[in-house]
């Protein structure tokens, strides 16, 4: 059995930010030698996502305004009480979910023709980071 | 260690319709001989998702009249632009989940009682796919 | 390769309750002895959920609120013909999404400094359950 761990870093200059990390877990999965299993790529922060879309500009932009509208910045959340004001990125981290699985077929993502991954960041301008592990033979 | 990977392929008849996939997930996992494991179940499309709940005709129209609540078709999205029109299917994609992951103990889907693995197709009738992927021993 | 498989059983004094497993699951990974691969946290149910997010009681309320104003109880749902009175809660499960995955690196859970898993139970008082199944080396 196979095992391949590594972090991706991130620091965005927005607040909200879509990042396309395909690339990246690519990468991880070449560099593993696995060619049959799965690889999770997940979110270490409760203010993030990632989510498996297109790596279209203007549904980047309707992914944002939905999540914004579904979970909106500003209302004056409950945990705004501990002095934080990011009540919102924890709800639309919940809505995009915070992580996918990515079956590996022959050395490569099985993705289909579209599909590309993406970290969501929600509240940015600070360092944080995804955790991809691969597992398989 | 053992590996099933199989597709299975739909073309519905409408543009939004929910499929009830367990046996089929169930006999890929009866066939692959994997005894302990986990299995993926994953839309390969930016339109389409895969979740687990009822197979009870009233939840399944509920469910379909409440992702188009959050999720509406019409809205004028900025996918739109490209000349699509399904900037909707992509939001109830993420709204819905695009996969899940189901455990295998004994050499069956380990699901509770009421639990049935649905694949949701939000801009159909056209040929689309799922990834099944079973892992384990 | 190991594996280990666990139910946590719940019972709820409330309708809605959020209840922190993380050291639980943490439990079942420590004995199962696997030093590298990952675990499934998936509800049984499928008027429950399953999610990481951060264990601080505001947020915690405002995640049942959200979710109460995204998928609203007491509406007339199409489920409610069957004589079943928790359509929203169906809605809910699917919102909150019912199973994460969590890495498992170095013998322990592979989660960021605020991320905790947490049971959302949104049909509650009654006896559910939540499968916990690892797998590794």
């Amino acid at each position: 059995m196979k095992f391949a761990t590594e972090y991706l870093w991130f620091s965005t200059g927005r607040p909200r930010e879509y990042i396309n990390v395909t690339k990246e877990v690519a990468r991880i999965v070449h560099n593993s030698g696995i060619q049959e299993g799965m690889v999770l790529v997940s979110a270490m922060h409760i203010t993030a996502g990632v989510y498996v879309n297109d790596a279209e500009s203007g549904i980047i932009q309707d992914i944002d305004e939905w999540a914004d509208r579904v979970a909106p910045k500003g209302p004056d959340y409950h945990h705004h009480r501990t002095g934080e004001d990011n009540g919102d990125a924890h709800l639309k981290s919940l809505l995009i979910h915070h992580q996918v699985v990515v079956p590996i077929t022959g050395g490569d993502l099985d993705l289909g023709p579209w599909q590309q991954i993406y970290y969501a960041e929600f509240d940015g301008q600070r360092r944080k980071r995804v955790v991809v592990k691969a597992m398989g033979e």
